[in-house]
């Protein structure tokens, strides 16, 4: 049977397997999610052995394990390494999701669930379409296939290279294919040529060793809450420009040829602002919202919080008040050199009446730019040409995926994207949701990149 | 038997009262505590009905209880109405207490547990005292004596105007006697004078209908949390003047002879610096740090709170951000009008990528003067010189009575303070303490008042 016919027939097995993979809750980042996240480690290495991969590795390390296989064929063929994330954000605030984030949703052509969209439909297109390939070519690929699932992208892959490190034996390959990423529109396929860096800290201010009344001490005992707003408001101008110094010393200007490329795909931002009930926009004015999001290093406050958040009223005046940030980086920003110009900023700005003592977040992504002459490139092109009978558009992303950058350094390899998520899907926020079209189809995409790099 | 040796006497159960009413937890702004309100206000009348008020009501209303109390002795005696509250801060953050909150803990001299200085401990103080006075003078006291104790001092007394109203037959006074206070020091009585009035809001920021990944949307979509600290800087100059316009045009400026009185004590904010470890003070430079916060209207943030504050890192563009605020008024500033300027300044200094909504915080009072020609004003001079050997100091407070002013104004009353609580007894904040020797002496306090307002 052709792969096609055999993804035909199993297309309700699929999403019953999608469902379940979504219901459990391996939150990378909460310490309560530990046994999900074996758990979650578990299904994706018991489905890769039903798969028919030889070799599957649940490889451990000081954070959450990574899922490896290797299913080697022949030495005259090419090897890709499949990578991919069976970790989730947190689904907080649980009071916005619609319906529960764990108890997958299915409602016409769309499931509603934490991590359907990033991305346990993309890493479970993969073994899908690998399984279909090496069904229909007598029981094995017709070229060598590795994999890589971690359980850490979602708070930065802090062990992945000790995993690397641990695992080569398993993980050598011609590049690495990584199944985190998307499709322009259900129409019209992408290729990811970029990807942002990531720095992140926390900024913790304090102004006493107790919380004070404030109407004993307001008036003139320092309060940590208007301390770190006087900090934090010295981060940004009105432009949304970042006030670091040095901050975009490494930045490599956008070129008037990455411009024009980038002005194939403007973004609709009317209709995500009417979607998303948003007034207006932020960020650097003489960029577009195209070029901020793909070219554009950001500094962003992702929590604060300090002093009483109940209901009601306490005059209180808080000794301690705490600030997340992160940043997205750009060719060739070093996120180590980053962050000690953010703490650099913060011994500046910071009032003299308050003290401030930062934790550095796990993991960190340089930015990452693909060569674009690379063979396996071009297969993942010659696959979406074949799959929606156009040539994909060529995409940046203002997300991260630090695994891309290590694997340069530690593999010496390129990776090509190849992922089916759509914009506008919600990722790491409330209702997320992915196209069971979109999760089906990826299938029949890995499958037929895998004749594409026959030899 | 004198009242002196019957307080002598009963110092062990008295204290063990103290103790039995710490460990209800009556914390007024959460909703959780309601039973524990109730059973508070219940404890509350019992004692007053053991000391033998004849008339005891718990008057309820549309929030907590108010306990009331009446003992009419003789139509040619004056009358006074004590005042104070039963309810207490909220205990959080719980990880800074060195002891649980509400399992009093006795160490030496003094008594730890959340509502101890504030005011559990000046509430029984003065039922105690009432009781013993009357015992000495055989069966009930030398003047008429009645009794509002109420259940919302924490949360502003949002329905003691209604339960005023409701009451106004146990409530007939020459004056108000306020046991929500403190002395200068242990061996130093104050007279308090002034008391600011108080208004806060809560500022909800939004900026889109859900929050987003950063990495898509974070370069070019608006964050809440950026949103509100550039509003939230706004508030204040370098110099923590309030830069709210309109906020000042009320305020009757300090004149020269009020700041000679308060010079007389000045805060000794080196040793409170060293005892709290605080580096360095906040607020209008032109000001001692004792005017200020006997003298000047201050805006506090109180709470904050938005996107993820949990362990880790979640990269996320936030859609709402929290912003808690309370200000200390001084004559003639209004409340409600300083409220409304607090809404014109957000609405000019919010980004305009921004909305906001506020909750207006229940309960707000009007600052606070005392006459110093009433006579009750001079017996509680009488009492005190009495009771310490010397002239008490004058002072006023940096917090906010809402009962006050209401009295004033419904009831027609002056009130004047009489309580305990010593500075630097952490009141609202983390491991609140109280001492046993100042429990003990406002037993004395009450009992001598008594004896010094019969005509």
């Amino acid at each position: 049977m052709s792969w096609k016919d055999d993804l035909k027939n199993l297309e309700q097995d699929h999403i019953a397997e999608m469902l379940e993979l979504i219901r459990i809750p391996s939150v990378s980042t909460s310490p309560d999610h530990k046994a999900d996240m074996q758990k979650a480690a578990e299904f994706v290495a018991a489905r890769m052995q039903k798969a028919g991969v030889p070799e599957v590795r649940i490889a451990q390390s000081d954070g959450h394990p990574s899922v490896i296989g290797r299913w080697h064929v022949s030495d005259d063929q090419p090897t890709i390494l499949i990578y991919g994330h069976y970790d989730v954000q947190p689904a907080e605030p649980l009071e916005l999701w619609t319906t529960p984030p764990f108890e997958p949703t299915v409602d016409g052509n769309i499931i509603y669930g934490r991590g359907s969209s990033d991305m346990k439909g993309n890493l479970l297109s993969a073994i899908q379409g690998v399984e279909a390939s090496s069904k229909a070519n007598g029981g094995q690929p017709p070229v060598n296939v590795s994999f890589i699932f971690e359980g850490e992208e979602e708070i930065g892959s802090p062990h992945m290279i000790q995993i690397i490190r641990e695992n080569r034996d398993l993980l050598g390959a011609d590049a690495v294919i990584s199944a985190d990423g998307g499709q322009y529109s259900a129409d019209t396929p992408s290729q990811g040529v970029a990807l942002k860096g990531l720095a992140g800290l926390q900024v913790n201010v304090t102004t006493a060793n107790t919380d004070m009344h404030s109407g004993g001490f307001g008036a003139y005992m320092p309060n940590a809450i208007q301390s770190l707003i006087q900090l934090a408001a010295t981060f940004h101008n009105e432009d949304g420009h970042v006030m670091v110094e040095g901050f975009y010393d490494r930045v490599n200007e956008l070129t008037e040829a990455d411009k024009a490329e980038m002005a194939l795909l403007p973004i609709d931002v009317d209709k995500q602002m009417a979607d998303m009930a948003v007034k207006g926009l932020f960020g650097e004015s003489a960029f577009t919202p195209r070029e901020r999001n793909w070219g554009r290093p950001t500094l962003d406050f992702n929590g604060i919080w300090g002093g009483f958040q109940g209901d009601g009223v306490k005059t209180v005046t808080p000794a301690k008040a705490h600030l997340k940030i992160t940043c997205r980086l750009v060719p060739d920003q070093n996120p180590g050199e980053i962050r000690e110009l953010i703490i650099k900023h913060c011994e500046k700005h910071l009032p003299a009446y308050a003290s401030f003592d930062v934790i550095l977040a796990d993991g960190s992504a340089k930015p990452y730019v693909v060569n674009r002459e690379d063979p396996v490139y071009q297969a993942v092109t010659d696959t979406l040409v074949d799959l929606y009978g156009k040539e994909p558009v060529i995409t940046r992303s203002g997300g991260s995926v630090p695994a891309t950058a290590i694997f340069q350094d530690e593999l010496g390899l390129e990776t090509i994207t190849l992922g089916w998520s759509q914009d506008g899907s919600r990722a790491h926020a409330p209702n997320e949701w992915y196209s069971i079209p979109d999760y089906l189809r990826g299938r029949e995409g890995y499958a037929l990149l895998l004749d594409k790099l026959v030899r």
